[in-house]
């Protein structure tokens, strides 16, 4: 992960030796894999004091803790924890009275909005779930520090969401189930970011695509990308496998099951386990069977027959309970942004003390910095501009006719 | 093209009896193809008086000119027209003291701002191109009036740029050249939307593509879109076809012609026919000969060896010259755009005099509007929010974990 | 076309002074483009006397054929000629005792053979079609010389009738109708190597994909390769554009023409204007129109409804009429498998007169050379085995486990 | 599995009550996966005596040869066996006097050429390798029983190798590196069908893809279906990723490591372990290290730099030996023509015994009816020929021009 080493040694060299980071504490909600373990190895070199816990109950990686915790992090955490466990350890990291919180999903930042603390002085966190909650929380006047919505970043949602979800989606969808994706009929329900991203991959594995949305200019895009867009109650009717990719609860509820084909595959990419109404799956399931390490099958009876509904992961995000998450190449560029973003959180304090908006924009700076290092981490060279070009991209007198 | 028409009769509806559009005039400055003749009926049929001149010396169908003229409407244009026929249309259509302007490229707009006129109060631009130059011209003070940048709509933008160009461009280069682009290397200069679009739809057509960029971000997508990423100085040695889609000028320069392959396809894409630099080529070249209806063959002596470049159309955008433009599917979204903005303008005439700059954002309630036209035009029906969902989409207590 | 080149100068530099080719007289049936003219010009040149036809009715292109004729060989043929002329002109050009025949579809081969003339020694065909027809004649004993089935050739079949037909199939039908494909949906019937390569390329450019068949292997490879597998009888209800690439007759026919959606477009990409069954449908119209070159509308009353159904160029060959037909880098191989057919029939006349069966097998020699010609005519430069290899290719004792 | 299970029903339905297979000894050879676990279960429910052993020694998996052993079949097999536990075993399953051999590879009927038994009636093999092995017997007169290709049928050939390896060869590469695929170069060695599939599933997760080849056809097809073709020694010096998938040796042997750039990974798909020259790897290496499960870094000291290499499985097949092996969907197609093949072998007994060539052409009458089977379980509806369309299909009246 070169773009994570550049952004270290760009902030080592600028620290020099009255580091502002040293002793800080960092209470920070993450999934527990090796590349986050890169990426904490880098905060606590440069002196701050990390306390980690788990983005989710199931996507921890017990050797990756084990490992953490001998090189002297506190990591609160194990893969398939309970519910009450999870969320115990989160409101502890809350409670711990961290000076800035680093999250993916806003968890912590939602518990440490219900404590009176006021030792925290910024945050940030990464993914569109975590971003719409700080804003939600914003508005209600419950966010008490300056918030960085990394997710935000260039270098964040377009090589994240779409490359990084993309192949694990399809990677956690295949190691899960050993199914053949060419043939099969896809539903990917939501066409942002990572719903683009995991309907190329799947139509690149020789799937068909059905996409489903809300939005009128993407459903626009799906359509003229080549997928076909249905609403969900007609989507549920042909399906084989539906991906959820939306942000939103009960994308795929109780209105659909009983409209599902038998042995239709159900599975969640997005970051909650709310966007299949599991609750009400497992109501409706007359009985419930572990038939593959992830896969629960479900019988169901409705409308007079009785189906098998396959859900993956009890709903929960596919590539990092079924795959090991993203790949590497594109945390870097993720992790980049946390890091440039704690240090901004940092050397900015008193200026952003002062703002009344606590959500900030996402720093261009920060995004052109990462966009720089990847470019190098990448090995890619491209051409600049001449100062000939530079003028005449801002003239009005271009245009020979 | 429903969409153009659900525009129009929405306008209809709203302007009752006293409309407020009778006899304003207009004078638009766009390529004259069969959907602009559709537009401009539009325009006319609301009453507005039309004076309509080419965007571009090659770009006119003759036929529509004619149908228009027939109509009542007055064109000054004619395919083929020469460069001096071509910028005095213009500078006519700006000096006939136009109410509004309605324009592709910027040229009008110019061509006013080097008038003494105050007569006009509202003003449109559909293409990247113009944006920049008004812009440009907001910045130095001579834009005297609102100006909508109707490129910056969704509904244009992301279709338009995309699917239009896309498809046309290829659909050009194929009319042009008779050639087969499976097995050829391409080299797309520029991926922003319009070589996005090029890109994705010539490698459909069985080409490999090499990407040359001048931004870190976009070089990046261009790479794990699966496409090759170099400098311009190193893809001129090796590519088969090159197609300049950035907007700038001297993207391929006398520094590149001299690396070219014996044979090389030499097209553009943007808006100006600056993007390769004809001039130069036409200089080095030691025999010009036209081989087939828009293509010229130019022979290069260089290192030491004689090689044949193809140049399509001069130079021009192939996609209006060598084939007809845009497809009406995508082009009525575009001039929905246009016709709202012009209502816009209109109605808003008082409200938009009193601000300082000149270069509003695009009406997102116009982006709204056509998004909605076009589901319908497409026939798209797509799932609505739930109240439950509505409220979920901005609360901070969603993740049951 | 180099690879054309190559078959020449191979011949040239074989028959040495005593040329077995000089005097003979071929008389040839093809589609008529600046391709085919390479052709006849190597034939000529070799010393053959050419009498050509066209093959379709549409596909000639005059300044081709007035080309020829300047250069003297006798064409017959006129694009936009009735049937009656062009069937004459096939029954004179088999009247004309020729020596050799070069076919493309077969007609001029089943007009020789209702002939009672004996002149002829040895012909060619290159399509499926044709091979079909040859193969009827042989059986039905009415084939009365040794023919060459080019088209099984694997320099033909897999690069002219999959890259060739993609590649134009499409080309014509943005041309005769100007529309985008991104979004649409488009019905190919047959998924032979036609329609493989015209679904690819249709792909590429966004359409989605049904695909009918009756051959159940190629049925499951296209659901494989992503695409649906319908029968006729339910596409017809769904689809916007339809392309026939079967060889076979009334694929879409009164059954179907009454369950179209209102606009949809009927093209045929096979040899033979028969594959919709056109009759029928023009019987069935209330109303036709000629809306663009190369389109019918038809207006249908059915089911209660009336709808419009658009026909490209009379149910004749789309990528022929309403293109330019195969780009040159195909022909080149398909031609230079003629050519050294043409020359394997005069030197091999002896040996080929004494077989029984008349029809002989692709000879595997043409077609290596062709691929080696082709491979230098591309710039292609591969791999060899090594001596080790090659043992290794035919021995029983690999696999060290 | 239902294709699978529908031959077993009609083998089953056929043999009635005089069950010829009962007591036939059949010794297989197969990878031990929950698919051949199926097809053992059918051969062993329809009355043959089974004696399995593994065709890889790294491919079987565990828990299924427990599985097996339970239900009573004879498995000798555990995955990570020695070279010399897994040959002796082969050579074992040969000595049993078996009266049938299935076999995944030829080992095992090599090792019965060796032997001087009589005891065995037929066989049959299921891959490329196989078939090349047992050709180069036939042709030594070694092969002494009728033995049949199965990887010649086209509902074995044209799905496994392509659809089947093409998804289980990424998956495997992914389950083994973690890496993303998007944006690397990899290099594919053979264009065969195995090449194929892969090549276009590598691809379609936005790999850039370079093929090498020996084949001249093979070679342009690639460079039509937009792949980069290029000899070994120019693409090793490029390559990010190299998959072989040629069933030969040595094709990345010691003269292409030293080109490799730094941190290249080495994969292969084909049979055997001796498409990566390994053991000359192993020898250049300075260092070996195994750095996760199925990936070995060696570091190599070449033209004066070090790089390090990373080499999958040990240079065996990575989709059986990293990921699962094929999909169920695929594999009963493959197995469906074994288990009807064994039928085939005991019912023509007589007849076969009295050709001279052993190795008999795969009979179509099996491919028919696993093609409509495959057209059942797939779930398809397809088109019939009418009668009239069947008379057209031989007829040389066709066209009417």
């Amino acid at each position: 992960m070169p773009v994570l080493t550049f952004a270290e040694k760009y902030i080592r060299k600028k620290i020099g030796k009255n580091n502002p980071l040293a002793g800080l504490k960092v209470s920070a909600c993450l999934h527990i894999s090796k590349e986050t373990a890169v990426l904490i190895h880098s905060l606590h070199s440069l002196g701050l004091e990390i306390r980690l816990v788990a983005a989710n109950p199931l996507s921890s990686q017990d050797d990756i803790v084990s490992f953490l915790s001998d090189e002297g992090i506190q990591v609160h955490a194990h893969k398939g924890e309970t519910v009450e466990e999870y969320n115990n350890e989160i409101v502890q990291a809350a409670k711990s009275r961290p000076d800035l919180i680093v999250d993916d999903g806003g968890d912590l930042h939602v518990a440490y909005a219900r404590t009176r603390l006021d030792s925290c002085f910024g945050g940030t966190d990464e993914t569109t779930s975590g971003t719409i909650r700080l804003r939600a929380l914003d508005k209600s006047g419950k966010l008490r520090y300056p918030a960085i919505p990394v997710n935000e970043a260039n270098t964040k949602h377009l090589f994240d969401n779409r490359y990084g979800t993309g192949q694990s989606a399809v990677d956690g969808l295949i190691r899960a189930t050993g199914l053949l994706l060419a043939g099969k009929l896809v539903v990917i329900a939501g066409y942002g970011w990572v719903g683009k991203g995991v309907a190329e991959k799947v139509r690149g594995l020789g799937s068909r695509v059905v996409v489903t949305e809300v939005d009128p200019i993407r459903s626009l895009e799906a359509k003229l990308d080549g997928y076909q867009v249905l609403q969900m109650s007609d989507a549920a009717k042909i399906g084989d496998i539906f991906l959820t990719c939306t942000g939103q609860i009960d994308v795929i509820n109780s209105s659909h099951f009983k409209l599902l084909k038998d042995g239709v595959i159900l599975g969640n990419v997005g970051h909650f386990n709310e966007e299949v109404d599991t609750r009400s799956l497992f109501r409706m399931g007359e009985r419930v069977e572990q038939v593959r390490e992830n896969v629960a099958k479900i019988e169901l009876k409705a409308l007079g027959k009785t189906r098998s509904v396959y859900l993956l992961n009890q709903g929960r995000v596919v590539n990092l309970v079924s795959a090991e998450g993203h790949p590497p190449e594109i945390m870097q560029l993720s992790f980049a942004n946390q890091l440039l973003s704690v240090y901004h959180l940092v050397t900015h304090r008193k200026e952003l003390a002062r703002k009344k908006e606590k959500l900030i924009p996402f720093p261009p700076e920060i995004d052109d910095m990462v966009s720089q290092f990847a470019l190098e981490g990448f090995g890619l060279k491209i051409d600049r501009l001449s100062k000939r070009q530079k003028k005449y991209a801002s003239s009005f007198t271009r245009g020979s006719a």
